[in-house]
Parts: C-alpha cells; structure tokens; sequence
C-alpha cells in the first residue's frame, strides 16, 4: 500500500483473464474502481490482450501491466492446471499480494483455481484448513450469510465453529454489524434437531462467547433471522445454486405469468429484478476468501464491470477494517483455548 | 374397498382434527373428495366436534364417524404422544387400515405423529427402515420429485438407491412417468463431485437398471432435470423450507416492487401464485408416505379444503395403480439381488 498522506492507497492486483467477459469487462470494472474507491489497480495477464483492450477502450491513464502468459479456463481441474500453467493470471496476481507488490487480488475466474493459489502462495489463518466460501447471498436478506457455500464438504463440528467465528467478525468488518446473530442450519429450530455434526457443533456453538441463537431452517434464510448461518458446504452448495435457478425460471414465469398485465419491457426489467434478487453473487458482487492469510477475492463467472467494482470494493473494505488481522487474532485466541482445555 | 360394479370404491380414514383449519376445511374438503373421485369417507376424530361441524356445515348425506377422543397437537414429540394418547384421531385412522377397514389413512396433522403411527401399525417395506418424506415440491418443476424432504437425516448410499428405487415406481404409479429419470444432489456434475455418501451412492446407481442420469446440483431442481433427485433428508427439509420462505417474502417483494404498475388486488393474487408455485406442498396437497406397507398420506398443516382434496386425491391414485404391491415387489427383487451378490 502507499500513504497518499490522508488515505492510505490500496493495490489490487486484477486477474484481467479470468471470467466470461475477461478482458474487456475486467478492465472497465478495474478503472471504475480505481476512481470510485482511489485504489490503484495493477492489470494481470496476458499483456498484448491488455493492452490491445486498452487502445479499444481507448485508456489513456498509466497503468502497471504484470504480463501473464498462462490461462487457466473456467472447468479445468484447478490444482493440475495451477501446477502445469505456472504463469497463469490468478497466480501471477496472488504472488503480487506474497511478496507485498499488492495489498489484494481480485479475480472472476476459475473458482477452483484461485482458491489453490490462495492457499499455496498466502496460506491459511490459525486452525483453518481451507479456505472459507461463504457471503451475504441473498438478496432478500442482505445482512445474512451463508458459511460454507461449497469449499468445504463434509465439515466437523469444529468447523461449524470456525465458520461461525469468521463470520461474526466478516460481518463486523465488512458489514459494519456490531455483535453478529450466529446459527446453524438445520431441520428444526429445537436443540435436539439435525445430524450429528450439527448437534455437536450446537454445543460448542452455545459454550463460545459469539452471539448464537440456536438452529435456523431453510426458511429462515431468506427471512433473515440471523447474520451468519452456518452449514456444511454441500448444503450451503445446494442452497445457493438453488436460488439461482429459481431466479431463471422465476424470472421466465413472471413474463410468462403477467404478459397480459404489462409491456414486454417492463416486465423483462422485473424479470431481472427477480433473478438478481436470488443471485447476490451476480447483482451484489463477490467477496474475499475467508480464512485465507490475506486477501483474495472471488467474483462471479459471468461478472461485468459492475459487479467487478463491487467485488473490488468488498476487498478493498476488508483491507480498510483490517479484516484479516481481526481475525487471525481471534483464531490464534480460539486456538489458545482449545489447548489449555486440555 | 367396495366392488361397487363398474369401479372400485375405496374407503379413505379422514383425520378431521389434524391441521390448522380442522375440523371445518378437513370436513369440507373430504366430502368434495368424496364427490370428485367417487371414494367413501370415514372421519376420524372427536366424535362431538365432528358432530358439531357437520350441523353447522348443514351435511345431510350420511358419513361414517370413528370417534378418537385423543388430540395430538403440532409440536408434541410425536413418539411420545402416540404412546401416551392411544386414542389420537391418527392411531385411530391408521389402525382402521391396518384391520382392513379403510383403504387409506389421510391427514393434515402431526407429521411425525402420522410417520410414527404408519411405521407402528402398517409397518414398512423390505429393506425400508423408517418412511421415506418424498414427493413433487416445486411448482416450477412438477415432474420433479425430492426424496428425501426430511424424514430421513444421515443416510446411507443405500438408502439413496432405496429411495431412488422407491421414487421411480412412485413417478410411475402417480404421475404416469414412463422410465423416469433419477439423479443424485449434488455440488457438481462430474462423478466425482460430492461428499463420501453422495459418491458411494453413485456406483450403486449406475449399476442398477434405473434410469440414472448422474448427479444434479441445486439450480437443476427448479429445471426439472431429473424425475427423482436423491438426497439426504437434511438437505431435502432445508431446500423445501427455503423454497417456502422465498414464496413468502417474494410475494412480499412483488407486491412492493410493482405497487406503482399495478392495483393491489391484482398483485396479491400474483403475489399468492407465487407463493404457492414455491409452496406446492399448500398448491398441489400432500402425498403419501414411501415404503409404509400401505397407504399413509400426509397433507400440508395449514390445508385447507382443496389440499385435503387433493392429497386425498393423492392417496386414491396410489390406491389405484397399486403404488404399494408394486414397489414391494420391486425391493423383495432388490433384496434377493442383494443377498446373491453375496
């Protein structure tokens, strides 16, 4: 980072490849980042593409290129294509943030790919494993995320818990949320009601010191009942992918539904409306991995520059609230805890 | 059931106290059933309020009435109040097919008090350990069955394929699906996607003679990729209440969003479709309760007269294609196949 004298100055290294609409979309969204927040944008990837994108955009501001010859595309099997493809985009930028040449990555590709970088080049925070995919993810409910939404599969209870302290203090950093609501999902609201990772991460969840209220259910996401809801990742999976769906054929039976009632225009704006609702991911932009030493930032496949600004700007909050200090300080804190326990 | 000449008609064991609107819509809707699909109705409750009602609804025809003067509420512990209140209106329903005496047992009450009393008095079917909660549950997608929705939480991989099996004949026998579809939940296409269960299960499917289509992930629901989508229960309870939920402050959402397009009356109505094509459970009535030896229908809470009519509806169809005999005979083969194999 660079002390401008009032505000400090924030690097991201943007992944210019990665997403459906890399690298055009990528570009725009950086630049409009760049004036809207004042960070300084470093664009990763293959250089001649970058800068031919620049005289088609005809950009005219200084900007540092970092080439990257490699690309990883969206489906290939992410830790053999990070291995074999050694200069690909997502690592060249993740290195940026390693050696402390950018203070964050932001990146719309391969999801799968910027993960393993995140975890080879920045490594994990105290008693993490993996990185965390969790988020606000619902538009109805926008003060309330989902932790895990598909990075981990097959969790322990003591998972539950981290998920739940990284949450609270996610939503705290990045939401501006004092004292966080924390739940676990399950089947009924009752102590009793789940399987067995979900009964015994109840108990650890009760005996912490975060601001838990019990079991949530499914509908109790879109109600918003708490801020940080926790779950194995193949349900937060499910869920996510699930909303998504229903936006597409929600949004096809509304125009379908009403066609009688209004124009063709109207309806498709509502239409959109509808599906954006129930895919934040796409409307509100992604987020940082959570758990990860540093930040790096995971936008939507299909992003364009809006929601490249949005993902820009999330990571850019995390750095301003110092999220990840936070956060390894209350990991090493829960660490601490769990050893003089025994 | 009777042989009344030309058509079979079948006696359904009506739980007039079971629901939020009981006794009044469960009695209304069972006379319209009765009406509709030419089946003989025994009601099934406290004898005086059933007495009650019918005076005040000015029913002449005549009715067969059991009397149960027990009342199992919603929230009991179901386990519990079947043993301490023998004489609930569900015990009593489902022992009058246990003996014989009716067809098929209906009711809108206690869900696992119907669940208990199905698997205490008709028991299951080889191989089925407890009642399978299964059933089309997306408006969006009408030919698309979850299995499980709830009853089954931490199943095996050959629980899947149980319910696989048992969700194929079901998508037979209900729905008139030739060779149905059947696909596994999960968080990504490819065969190796999934958590331990979910991957395990997908050998046993492929091997079977089923119609298996692979995994399927959450936006594949509201699609209608496949006829029968498997998974644990944990995941089907929170898809279904989530789905709920969204029906609920979506409608909320609509009415908000399009309050200048369009006058209120008119919304709320598109406001209530929406909520039910998300919430088919109230649109399309219940069903009946998978791998009991016998038939036990579960209907919606809060039906009213049109859902009890057609989850009686539901129950007469099973009645009628011989959903049961059928899918004994299908897991007696599985059973025999299994036992060879070793």
């Amino acid at each position: 980072m660079q002390d401008t004298g009032d505000k400090v100055r924030y690097k991201i290294a943007v992944d210019a490849m990665g997403g459906d609409y890399a690298p055009a979309e990528i570009i725009k969204g950086a630049f409009q980042a760049a004036d809207k927040l004042g960070v300084e944008i470093i664009l990763v990837g293959l250089k001649s593409s970058i800068e031919a994108e620049l005289v088609k955009q005809n950009v005219n501001r200084p900007v540092t290129i970092i080439d990257a010859p490699d690309m990883i595309k969206d489906g290939e099997e992410p830790a053999y294509a990070v291995m074999r493809k050694k200069n690909n985009s997502i690592a060249v930028a993740t290195k940026l943030v390693k050696e402390g040449k950018a203070d964050a990555v932001v990146s719309a590709g391969n999801t799968g790919a910027v993960m393993v970088c995140a975890l080879q080049y920045l490594g994990t925070l105290p008693g993490i494993e993996r990185p965390i995919a969790g988020g606000t993810f619902c538009g109805l409910s926008p003060e309330t995320m989902i932790m895990d939404l598909g990075a981990n599969v097959g969790v322990k209870p003591l998972h539950l818990l981290n998920f739940a302290v990284a949450g609270s203090i996610y939503m705290q950093s990045l939401h501006g949320i004092e004292n966080p609501t924390v739940a676990i999902l399950s089947v009924g609201a009752e102590e009793g009601k789940g399987n067995e990772v979900t009964k015994e991460a109840y108990t650890l969840l009760k005996n912490s010191n975060l601001n838990f209220i019990g079991n949530v259910e499914g509908m109790d996401i879109p109600l918003g009942k708490a801020n940080v809801i926790v779950c194995d990742g193949f349900v937060g999976n499910v869920i996510v992918k699930f909303a998504e769906g229903l936006g597409h054929v929600l949004s096809r039976w509304l125009n379908r539904e009403m066609k009688d009632e209004l124009p063709a225009e109207k309806l498709a704006v509502y239409g959109q409306k509808l599906y954006e609702i129930l895919s934040p991911a796409v409307a509100m932009g992604g987020g940082p991995l959570i758990g990860v030493n540093g930040i790096a930032a995971i936008g939507h496949g299909a992003s364009n520059a809006a929601q490249i600004v949005a993902t820009i700007k999330n990571a850019h909050t995390a750095l301003e609230s110092g999220f990840v200090d936070i956060l390894r300080e209350e990991l090493q804190k829960m660490q601490k805890g769990a050893k003089d326990a025994y």
